[in-house]
Parts: structure tokens; C-alpha cells; sequence
């Protein structure tokens, strides 16, 4: 019997034109990446259940998902696990399951290959990821990753190319109005201490996180629930809207962060990272040095970044930080490091809203031939070997059909030139080439037409 | 408490040198598929066990990786199904699994995309599959398969490019020793017919399929245990032992043949695509007709290929063949298509053990700058930014370190040149630039030494 097929919720295929579309974000990014000296890395889509619970937090450890084990999988349960019901049941049955992000499979190969790699290590890991998450308009429970790590230094050019590479990826993907928000966890706990909600940070973060969603009130509400002081709320409230330049921000923490170590250690991270920036000749006019970015991750410790494009529906697109501790719970500690992630499929759906895919991206075959009879399209064959012997992607329209038809594939499957083979061509040995987009039409020998479309590149 | 990370068994990670070497093997695939007019194509890793059940067989359906459902997997099994065990419990609690090969979530594409697709439809699809057989030496339980295919259409034109397709990769990939080896479904139909064992193809073919294995004499005795009589198998002896060019081979085949329609077809496939062949000026050397080949998977139908590199101990690399129904389990029938898998994994393992990957492939940054202090490091990053500017793949040690230390890393990451700057270099702006490779250094201000990189690409 045959069922119609689905796909599992969540899920999706990439047609041509979206593979189109997506390999020219993946290209750019991983241009940029390679140009900084980032290298490619990839893991398993599988990892061992013992190397993934735990590193997501309780809900975390719910959206994984989980791989029977292969085989009699109930071999080493019984009945009383199966009474005890799935949490129980679970680590008999299974023990491997897809990877969650991109960070803790690198942090497992950073431990299992410590003795071969170089430090500092710079990665970058393009990657699918999968979370059993309800599935919603723009959230799906298998999506890409696009990620760029160096561990093994503090040095502040790693947070100032950082900078650099958002820059030249969106200016590459034709972005142009975007901010590229920082911040330093350590500025939000001397924010903290200076308030007087010392040993509040995460609290006060969490709060502050959903500043964009939620405003001002009902964020001050959040922190007063979380237990902040409404003293302390209060004298947060100039600080969440300092306004100004950078430099006029920056002399404002100071002084409000005058008795704080982790503030005071904030501050000149981030004057010497765009100092950094500064002797890369780099203005910093997308920079938007805000004190109310938080980011959600508990991992962080130092600089954090968020990248927003402006005038679209989509809020942030872009997200990374600094950590101090990569690879401690695997037993290998005292590795820091600075992250930066891409969030590939919003950018695909900001770049589809501003209507900035080029159309050159997007053609496939650049030539089709088209034939009218059997003699015309064997003599077409050889045609087609001179196109792809000169490295032009072509193909011939491989059974014989109307010419309506064939121009037709041309047209759908979006390529560029046709080249219509008939009796007096055969003979003449004179093409027909035709531009299918201005319509325009030329008669050309194969050696002309090749070299025209190799000077058009 | 933090425990030694480990790796699922029979899965891999990919650093990066591996990366760089898979990349070349792939972008050269890539290449040649899209220049031959494949457009690409990436489904979920997950699919419905809907889709995949009953697909590869009952072996097949034990080795699929099943996904637990989320939240409480047990909502929907009771104690019974339990008790009835693996088998019975398996549907209650898992309705996902990982796809299995490329083929089927194709078809289950095409089926659910019918009404947008312009046929003949040609894809790629490079991506990982999952199997839970017993891994060893080459045999893993995440792998890359690496698939062109195109559908509606009998046009054995589509036979001939897949030829020349081979031709391309392995030339691309500096492959040169190797066979094309050809035959169809419908000449080993014929010969069944032709010794009295109609009816018997399949037991024919998995039997002949062994002969490199097991020899001979041995795929004779498995015949006959498979039901073909000893008169049958005495008469197949001199067909499985044909020698000489592919024209006389045809030549004989046509006169054993002759009372078979299957078998007169399967002949006449093979003449048309190799005249077809000659349209496009491609000599047939690489081409083994060889009435031998049988090719295990049950759903080919006209024309097989499979490709084998000598002198090397891996066997067959790639195959593939035409097959008349792809998605008649979905409920569509009729489409007919030819496809071709190119095994990476082998093909990997083949150019490693014939030390085929050129050197340049393998390079990763271009040149790292190397300082001899803070100064020299802040005017490094200038001289960073204008490499980056001009296109150059650079990096800068981040640290301030030992000279050795920053060689070192240059020479661990395969990095061709290094730039030296000290407070000489700062004040005359004559940096020394090292070819890592000859140790031959030479003064140059930064604009020569982005001409000199830049021409010598």
C-alpha cells in the first residue's frame, strides 16, 4: 500500500532555489571566516547522551532528542523501568542523541584532540542542530548553525575581529543598515554591585534580556519578583537609559562604576577592544555599546555581542561572546575563549524581505541547448561539449519534445541562454543564441558564443 | 563531576585538515555535477518511519537509527506492548528516524514538490546518512553519500553524461588508473533466459555478484543453491567468462541473446549510449562492458555502472543505474530516472593511499604576522587590515609570545608565509617576509608583498 508522504513537523527540504539562496549566506560567511584564519571542523550529527545531558539546563535536556539504542533496544530494561515511566526507562533504551548546538561537540573535540591542536585554536563549524522545541514560524527543530570560535586566548583582537568579520559578512550579503550591539558581563555585575544587588547578576540579566519584548516597567517588575531591592531597581533605571556616544557612556560607567573591580575590568576590555579596532582602520559607526544587552547564556564572562538589522521584522540575527571556562566539564579547565554564531536562516529571511538576493545567485545552467529534430539535437551533443569543455555549465534538453517545452524548462529552471538547433544550423554550422531574459536572439558560431559568454562572466 | 568525553561508535569527526581534503573531493563533485546542469538539493536529516519502513528491506528496517519521540514516550504504550518487546513496544514510542540513504528521501521529495517540478528534474543531494550496522575499517555509521539523479526521462543520453561525468571527477581528482564498468538490468535478464534459468534474475545476480569476492567456482555452487539447475549454471560459465573488446562482446552477446526480447533491449541501450558517447567526442577507453556486473540494490532496471581504481586495495568506489519506477511506493507511478553515487569516503581513502591530494589544497591562512612586541603587534594590525583588504587569508598571533612559539603555530597550521615585524621593520616599513615552505625571506614594504602574493596565486 502506498501512504502520502510527510515531513516530521519542524523539518524541511531546500529546494533548488533555496540551496541557492542559502549557499550564498554559507558562502559569504565562510569566506570571511577562512580569510581571518578560522578552519573547518565538523562532528557527528549523533554524540553520546553522556557527552550532551546536563549542559542544557533541565529544559535543555528535554528538547534533545534521542536515539534508540539499535538492536533489542528493551535488552537491558525491565519492567519495573518501564513502570517508573520515561525518565526511568530512558537511559536503558538509549544513549546517543542529536547534537543541540554547535559549542559542546567542539568542547568535546577541544578535550578528546588537547594533545594534537595548536593554540590558539580557530574554528568555524557550519552545521545542522536539532531541538524537540514546538515548532513556530521561524523556529524549526532542524536548523543551521554557523559558528566561529578561537580558545586558548584572552587577547582583545579576537573580540575586535569579531567586529570586523559582522562587518564584512553583511556588507558582502548587501545589508547595509544594521547595529552591532556590545556589551561585557563584567560592566553588568560592577551594574549590579553599584546598585546594590550585589550577587544579583543573573537575575538582574535574565530581567534586562527582555528589555526589547517587554519595556521598561514590566522589566523593573521582573527584577523586583527576582527579588532586586526596589532601591536598587530604582538606581538601575538611569543606567538602563544612559544615552550618548560611546565615549560619553563609557565616561558615565566609570564613574558609576568607580568602586567596581569587574566593572572597572568591563570598561577597559571594551575601550581596548575598539582601540584594537581602531588600528584596523576600522570606523565605528555600527557599533551600539549597550549596557542593557545581556544575552541569555550563562557562559558568558566577557565581551558579548548581538548584531540587529534595522527596519525589519526580525530583531537580532547574530549573537556571541566571551567565555572563560569552554571545556571545564569535560575535565579540561582554564580554557577561555570568544565565540561569534550567524544566525543563518533569519538572515535568509531578513535578506528575502529587503529582496537582496542578486539574481546572478541564483542561475543555474547557463545554457540550454534546444533541438528540433533527432539529427539536430546528435549534432547538439557535440555542441555541448565544446560549452563544458570551456567550463560552461550546460545541458541539452535530453529527449525530443516540442520546442514550446523546452523553452519552457529554460524558463523555469531560470537559465539564461538558450541555444536553438535546427536544419540550417546543422548545416550553416550558425547557432541561434537566444538571451531568455531580454529575449534578444544572435546567430553565432559555437566559437563565438563561447567566447561571449566567457567575457560576460 | 566531569567524565572523559567519548565518540559514538563508528562516527567521526572531521578537523581541519581532514575538512580541507574532503572539501577538495567534494567541490570537485560539485563542480562537475552543476557544470552537467544538477541543481542541489538537502532534506532533513529525520523522516517519518512512515517513509522510510519497507524501503531497504527487512535488514534494512534493523539498521535504521529510530528517534525517540519527545516529551513522554510512553504516553501511548501500556505494559503489554512492553511485554511483547522491542518489536511490538518500537511503534508506541518512536515515529522518526534517521534517513538511511539519499534515494528515498528524493523520492518522497518529489513526490510531495510533483506539482512544482519541471521534468526532467536533475538533482545533487550531498549529505550524511545514518545505518546501524557493525562498524569497521571503512565502514561507518554516519557517512557522506554524494548522488546525481535525474527523473522523467528514458533518454539515454542521461546515461552517456553520467559517463563523462566520471571521467571529469576522477581526472579532476587526479585519478587516472581506473575502469568504468557498464551493463543492464535487462542483458542479465536475457542471459537467465538464455541458460533455461528464467524467472530467476535476482538468485542470478546476487550470485554473480560475488564473483570478485568468493571466485568463481564458489558464485557457481551458491547458484545452484539457489535454486538454478547444474545444466543452467554449466551454460552461464562461458557468458560470465567473455572476453575481448566491448564491440565483440556485443557482437557475441547479440548471438546468445538472440530469443530474448529483454536481453535485445538491454543490448541496444548499451550501443546507443555508447554512440552517444561519440557525439561528444569521448573516447571509450575507461569503458569495461562486463556482463558480470550485477549491482545489489533491486530497483535498477536498465543500464549499471559501477566504477573501480586500480592498484589500490579498495574495490568499487561509486555505481549507480537506471531504474524504471522511483516513486510507485508513494503512490506516483511511472517515473523512470538514472542515478550515480559517488562513494566519498573511498574515493578519500583511495587519493590518501595513492598520495593524490596536491599540497595546495591543504593550505589553510596565507601568511600570519609575527611581532617581537606591543608596538610591533599594534602596527601588525594594520598591515593585517591591508592583506585583508586586498583578498589575502591572514592572521595575526594574538598574544604576545616567543618568536619560536608564533613559528611554531605557522608551521602547525600549514601557513606558507610568516611577516616579521620588529622596531626595525616599524620604522623603515620594510617587513620580512618568509616563505615557510624554501625558508627563503626577503625585505618588502606591505604593498610588494601583497602584489607578490597576489601574483603568484
Amino acid at each position: 500500500m502506498s501512504q502520502k508522504p510527510t515531513l516530521p513537523k519542524g523539518t524541511r527540504d531546500f529546494g533548488p532555489q533555496q540551496m541557492a539562496k542559502r549557499n550564498f549566506v554559507f558562502s559569504a560567511i565562510k569566506e570571511v571566516f577562512e580569510k581571518y584564519g578560522f578552519m573547518p571542523l565538523e562532528t557527528p550529527a549523533m554524540e553520546n547522551l553522556s557527552v550532551l545531558t546536563g549542559k542544557y539546563g533541565d529544559e535543555g535536556d528535554q528538547l534533545l532528542f534521542k536515539i534508540l539504542n539499535s538492536g533489542d533496544f528493551l535488552s537491558n530494561a525491565d519492567v519495573n523501568d518501564f513502570n517508573e515511566g520515561s525518565r526511568a526507562l530512558l537511559p536503558k533504551i538509549a544513549e546517543k542523541g542529536l547534537k543541540y548546538d554547535l559549542t559542546v561537540p567542539f568542547a568535546r573535540y577541544v578535550v578528546m584532540n588537547r594533545h594534537e591542536l595548536t593554540l590558539p585554536f580557530k574554528r568555524y563549524q557550519i552545521q545542522p542542530v536539532w531541538r524537540a522545541d514546538r515548532p513556530q514560524k521561524g523556529r524549526y527543530r532542524e536548523f543551521f548553525q554557523c559558528d566561529a570560535d578561537v580558545v586558548g586566548t584572552d587577547s582583545l583582537i579576537c573580540e575586535a575581529e569579531i567586529v570586523l568579520m559582522i562587518n564584512e559578512v553583511f556588507s558582502k550579503l548587501g545589508i547595509d543598515d544594521f547595529n552591532i550591539k556590545i556589551n561585557h558581563r563584567q560592566i553588568l555585575t560592577g551594574i549590579t554591585e553599584a546598585i546594590g544587588a550585589g550577587g544579583k547578576e543573573s537575575d538582574f540579566c535574565v530581567s534586562i534580556d527582555k528589555l526589547d519584548k517587554i519595556g521598561l516597567e514590566k522589566v523593573l517588575e521582573e527584577m523586583k519578583e527576582r527579588g532586586i531591592s526596589p532601591e536598587a531597581t530604582e538606581k538601575a533605571v538611569p543606567i538602563l537609559q544612559l544615552q550618548g556616544s560611546i565615549e560619553e557612556k563609557i565616561a558615565a560607567l566609570k564613574d558609576i562604576l568607580k568602586n567596581s573591580d569587574a566593572g572597572q575590568k568591563g570598561i577597559s576590555d571594551i575601550e581596548e577592544a575598539l582601540t584594537t579596532l581602531k588600528s584596523f582602520d576600522l570606523s565605528n559607526h555600527r557599533i551600539d555599546f549597550d549596557v542593557t544587552l545581556a544575552r541569555g547564556l550563562s557562559y558568558y564572562t566577557g565581551a558579548i555581542f548581538e548584531v540587529k538589522v534595522k527596519n525589519v521584522s526580525i530583531g537580532s540575527v547574530s549573537g556571541g561572546g566571551r567565555y572563560d571556562d569552554l571545556t571545564g566539564v569535560f575535565g579540561m579547565s582554564g580554557l577561555s575563549g570568544v565565540g561569534f554564531s550567524f544566525g543563518v536562516d533569519r538572515i535568509y529571511d531578513v535578506m528575502e524581505e529587503l529582496n537582496l538576493f542578486p539574481k546572478e545567485a541564483l542561475t543555474s545552467t547557463e545554457v540550454l541547448i534546444i533541438h528540433f529534430d533527432e539529427a539536430s539535437m546528435k549534432y547538439g551533443l557535440s555542441v555541448l561539449g565544446k560549452l563544458r569543455r570551456a567550463g560552461i555549465k550546460s545541458e541539452i534538453y535530453p529527449d525530443q519534445a516540442k520546442i514550446k517545452k523546452q523553452f519552457n524548462y529554460a524558463d523555469k529552471k531560470n537559465i539564461q541562454h538558450t541555444i536553438v538547433i535546427g536544419s540550417e544550423e546543422v548545416s550553416s554550422g550558425k547557432l541561434t543564441l537566444r538571451n531568455m531574459v531580454s529575449g534578444q536572439e544572435e546567430k553565432l558560431t559555437i566559437e563565438e558564443i563561447i567566447h561571449k559568454l566567457q567575457s560576460t562572466k
